[in-house]
């Protein structure tokens, strides 16, 4: 049994838990290893307090799911056969009472739901979901390894969107240029769609890149992240293209000031309000604190969007393992949009930062 | 009101059914105008029998609701509301018995059903997902003309894919200009990821696009959609590279005499097992039956793959204003895959054919 599952196991018996049913994609990969997008066709990981777990997947699958290493009991079903019966059957042979069963009540719909209740009708359901944001919150070296390539990524994307940004280059031509070396490098997937923003567009905090053709003066805004091995990047960061004004040159130092000084405060023991707070201060006290509208940052993982969220009221304490994104951000209409992300790992001694691209003001000539 | 409330309202009636709680981003744009993307955020339409229907949205997307032509009740909520007591408040105030509510049964989560479930404990549940799927089977003209515009930037992609097959190139290259020369045409979104596939990989109905180079005396497929305002098109064409052998000709023009036939045979009142039939009897009599594992083909429209569904057992009557693709396949391991995909439109006369690149045999030298 994994690590993974038997720290599972641990907070089902802590908390009467019979059966865990896991049914997103991300959670199985996780737990089991094996990651498989069956669409419309059912996928669940089923893990038990001491009896051994099953994986339930498309037939056509199950070859894939012993190469990944899964080495405990397999259900394959053909498209002939109703997968919640195989389940139904697989459970009771265990010959556990079914009382309590966690499922993903955000990932798990109506239809299926109707299908479990009516194999367990007396059953009582707990969501799965709290306690899976929390295991996947701490990264393990394996982990650590892959969304470190992520951000070397990250890092590369960035280096070739500067050196594109040239006269009459379009928001989508710069886009498009990125994407493009990506691909020659073997990335077959974005974090999340690529944003390349400029002038007033950098400025709202809901751009989307498109014909705007950047100018002499402007900033120009990049996020976009990278998947590796199914883990997430993601990185932003604003460049100069000529010259800039000083009250443009005051927002970005602001927003740097309050980067690092938040990359500085992120260690064991903090609470995520006081990293937050940390960056949040410093722009406030420049005066920019209305045009910082968002929280500092979020967990990265198996989805661009986990545990912890970085805000000034979560006071869940950072611990060594988590990955999370620093990301303040200054949004004056009309006159600049700047935003600073890094990606940082925590350690006993603080925050290793894994995106490393530059940060002073470049300035594209 | 407009036709497609009308419509679920009419189905509503027959069917005593109190409110429709349409949820998924789709059915709520089909069905109202608007759409949008709220990730884990409450979108949802309730519809009633007679009364007025809303639309309950976060509350930053009023404004984007309104531009879109809804001229209903809205009811936005903040980030600090709970938006499932503004949709009791409204739903209480027109003043109806609530005892049978059609949900998106596939759509919705476990966490909402349980909200709802809690504001109407006595009510029941039905689906309405088989009703929606009915109602956007059968597509209007202004439906028509976008899915038109679709096809024929699809049309242009597979010009672009055949004049990028050059010696050394890989798969993955072709895929990246086609998708490059899109992205400089305004398109954003593909129906789905770009298959180029060739040799052994267009001979495997699960090949993924790589970097295996494309071979003289190769057979190269490209399998492809692009969305234009939500909805989708998909094609398929096989060119050759070079000369081929004659046993890939003859599977070619045999895919091509079914795929023909086909399309002949779809009308009004034949039924999708009819036309699918149609194919895959001439593919059979020319001995490669066992060689076309999939369906005729499938809907298509705000999704990629919709109603009808052209199976070989579907007794579905085909009807005016339905548009799906007819795409028929053979694939022999190690000797070729063979793929000619068109979407059509129903018409009184026939199938208008919308995707349009020849479909004799392109031979690329």
């Amino acid at each position: 049994m994994n690590q993974r599952l038997t720290k599972l196991q641990a907070w089902m018996k802590e908390n009467g838990i019979d059966v865990s049913f896991i049914s997103s994609s991300e959670n199985v990969f996780y737990l089991s290893g094996f990651f498989s997008n069956p669409h419309e066709r059912l996928l669940g990981l089923a893990v038990f307090q001491e009896e051994e777990p099953f994986l339930v997947c498309p037939g056509m699958e199950v070859h894939d799911v012993k190469k990944s290493g899964w080495n405990h009991e397999i259900i394959g079903y053909s498209d002939i056969e109703n997968p919640w019966e195989l389940v139904h059957t697989s459970i009771k042979k265990r010959n556990i009472g079914v009382r309590y069963v966690a499922i993903e009540k955000e990932h798990m719909n109506v239809e299926r739901y109707e299908q479990l209740t009516a194999l367990f009708p007396s059953a009582a359901f707990a969501s799965a979901e709290e306690k899976m944001r929390k295991l996947r919150m701490i990264k393990d070296a394996k982990e650590l390894k892959v969304i470190e390539e992520a951000c070397a990524l990250a890092d590369y994307a960035i280096e070739v969107g500067c050196s594109e940004i040239k006269e009459g280059r379009t928001e989508l031509d710069v886009l498009n240029a990125v994407e493009y070396a990506l691909k020659k490098k073997g990335v077959t997937e974005m974090s999340f769609s690529t944003m390349v923003l400029t002038g007033a567009n950098a400025a709202s905090p809901h751009g989307n890149p498109g014909a705007t053709k950047i100018q002499k003066g402007d900033l120009v805004l990049f996020d976009l992240g990278v998947v590796v091995d199914r883990y997430c990047s993601d990185i932003t960061r604003t460049v100069a293209y000529g010259d800039i004004n000083d009250k443009q040159k005051e927002i970005y130092d602001t927003v740097l000031k309050g980067q690092l000084a938040a990359i500085e405060a992120s260690r064991p023991g903090a609470t995520a309000a006081e990293v937050d707070l940390t960056a949040r201060r410093i722009i406030s006290d420049a005066g920019y604190g209305e045009y910082f509208p968002h929280r500092l940052g979020h967990g990265l993982g198996i989805s661009v969007h986990e545990y912890p969220s970085m805000t000034e009221t979560n006071q869940l304490v950072i611990e060594e393992g988590m990955v999370y994104t620093i990301e303040p951000g200054i949004y004056v209409p009309d006159v600049a949009g700047v935003r600073i992300e890094d990606d940082v790992f925590i350690t006993a001694e603080g925050a290793k930062v894994l995106t490393k691209f530059p940060k002073e003001l470049q300035i594209i000539k």
